[in-house]
């Protein structure tokens, strides 16, 4: 038997631009879905004739998006950095900070250490708050492992979070930082011939991400791994130009990577660059903001260089322990110079193109009926404010 | 009968520092209180005799804060200004917002026409939202009223709340903004000379706030506020050099006002001389960061000043939707360069001192037994991310 649903009641849908930049908020229009899937989209008042006797989700007069998908995170990990963020706030450096045995390598070493139905706990807690803020949709990456096991154990956890029935998406970032305890062109070399392989023969990513940046991996050491990555079907994205201008985006463009994600210190020519090639720019304020950086220009640079946009979190216990995608948009445009309306298509349609998908981001025929009602009339209301969207209910997640 | 309490198994417990700028992390110690009323604290093992038979607060190897006291909010509002934030971040104007219908009066607009029963619940839902976060103490400004009888009517309905059980203090902010529908002398003549007399009467608020700016009131409009308000046994404080350096701070110096708020554009001689005169600095962060202004140096300009330093939510629906103070003590970290730990001490002690509280903002005998249980083990982590403050339990709210 089909499953039939009807959405009614809305004040409006909030419909992103599906080449615009922006959103299109349709007033009274309802949706009709089977199966999960829309059937139909219009004005309440012009229902077909096929929704009667369907199930009725009622809107109560509020505004509904799209279910959010959240492009950029490190979902799994163990314990916490608040003693780093102490330091930090004390002025202590970062090089300091890993003296005191701090930094990236505690997560690395708690990450390690946590059994492996602990990282599948800890991780399926957080995706359940996650959908009762709205985020139906995760992207998780490794790199807390650093090892070929511990890196690939991190991917079979999402895997079985997808199991479970999460819409989780998984990225190998085996390239975050070196490894301290193995030689830099051993690593490299067991991402390319050994970790990039499994992932693609176990299906346990779609991406394979590389830090690019100063401390981390040139942007020729990423050129190598994203050679492998797309000689095994996978799909390259990168961390760029976050805290040094690095390179990072040029490789993107050149391989036509899905996204590049960060941007702050990206020139006009590297924006230019990843626009022409189709790859979508991942703006991440959590982490901007904690760590007290600051890109005001950024939106109007992306608007000029007509740079498709994504938002996303960027959740981590060092450097963004932000898990509200709302709040993220909000700092996307109060931090980085996004209008609203593209704030929130960057957090549905821009996100959906970030990770390759065509069935969610947006409310239209043939894709998920996936939605997230609000308790305000309005669909900018969600990203209004620091911490409580106004949500009423999320449907099909 | 007694009430007696126990509060056990507590990691540590958060204690300000009473003259210090930070917070003491108190290991393994335990609190012992009759009729809600602090008696004893101490090391877990040495709990005293009188303790025995007491009902048990078991922290379950949490850290315990003393309740969070939000010393500035603007909690009595109706209606929204999602439409403002749109605009704003499109480049609007000031001026264009207000000459589309928007910006503050459409909040006067809206809180006017609601009726004191949907004021009263607007506010009661917030309040207790805040309770869920940690804020067990709320100040709450009027001045969205702008008539005599508009003003005191909102802080009627914080009276009314205080009847409830809530913990709030009503300050009268009538010197908002410029009302537009009376004559400027006029509308100064009836604070002066009807509301603070009516306030101090009837005992609806402690505090008279003025707001001391370029388009709104001069540093001498509020010195002679401010001698009515002292005349009537009320306390001056003040919203100083937000925007443009326009000297609240040396009136508020000058009349020694509990508090001076938000000191963005305040100079090294501002601060200092608040320091000097026992004023508290405010910081309000939610505001600032949702503005997109910067002022990343003020938390080092304070401590170099001596001066004591609160943070604040500043919550209300045009500058600072932001109900969680958790997440105002972050951005004062991240964005305004306090330590985290004086930014901890900014929400407890600093922000009673601000309201000229002894009963509560420390955990100490003779005071309020109320407190927040964390489900985290070190204080830090109530101010470590963006909107979820790792929050089991909140007692003697």
């Amino acid at each position: 038997m089909t499953a039939r649903l009807v959405l009614r009641n809305a004040s409006e849908l909030c419909v992103p631009e599906p080449d615009g930049r922006e959103i299109q908020r349709l007033p009274r229009h309802a949706l009709y879905a089977e199966d999960g899937v829309i059937r139909w989209v219009g004005p309440e008042d012009q229902l077909p004739p096929e929704s009667r006797g369907a199930e009725v989700v009622d809107a109560q007069g509020g505004a509904v998006l799209p279910g959010l998908i959240d492009a950029h995170t490190h979902l799994v990990f163990a314990g916490d950095r608040v003693s780093d963020f102490s330091l930090r706030a004390r002025g202590e450096s970062y090089s300091s900070i890993l003296a005191q045995g701090g930094g990236i390598y505690t997560t690395v070493n708690a990450t390690r250490s946590a059994g492996f139905g602990e990282l599948l706990d800890l991780t399926r807690k957080r995706l359940v708050s996650r959908v009762s803020r709205g985020i139906t949709t995760t992207e998780i990456k490794s790199g807390y492992g650093l090892t070929a096991a511990h890196e690939l154990r991190m991917l079979e956890v999402v895997k079985a979070l997808r199991g479970e029935g999460f819409d989780v998406e998984g990225t190998l970032l085996a390239a975050h930082v070196i490894p301290k305890d193995i030689p830099r062109e051993d690593y490299l070399r067991s991402i390319t011939h050994e970790m990039i392989p499994k992932v693609a023969q176990e299906g346990l990513a779609r991406f394979v991400d590389v830090f690019v940046e100063a401390n981390a991996y040139t942007a020729a050491e990423a050129e190598r791994i994203f050679s492998a990555a797309t000689e095994h079907g996978l799909l390259p994205r990168v961390h760029a130009e976050q805290i040094t201008n690095s390179g990072g985006c040029l490789v993107a463009a050149r391989l036509g990577a899905s996204s590049a994600d960060h941007l702050e210190r990206a020139s006009d020519a590297d924006l230019a660059a990843l626009a022409r090639a189709g790859t979508v720019g991942v703006f991440l304020p959590g982490a901007m903001t904690f760590l007290g950086d600051h890109a005001p220009h950024l939106g109007l640079a992306a608007r000029k260089a007509g740079l498709e946009v994504c938002v996303a979190t960027d959740q981590n216990p060092g450097s963004s322990p932000l898990s509200c995608l709302a709040t993220a948009a909000m700092l996307a445009v109060t931090q980085m110079g996004l209008t609203v309306e593209e704030s929130l298509r960057a957090i549905t349609l821009g996100a959906a193109h970030a990770l390759r998908r065509t069935d969610i981001g947006t409310l239209e025929v043939g894709r998920k009926a996936r939605f997230v009602v609000l308790s305000h009339p309005d669909s900018r209301a969600l990203i209004y404010g620091f911490s409580e969207p106004p949500i009423l209910r999320v449907v099909g997640a």
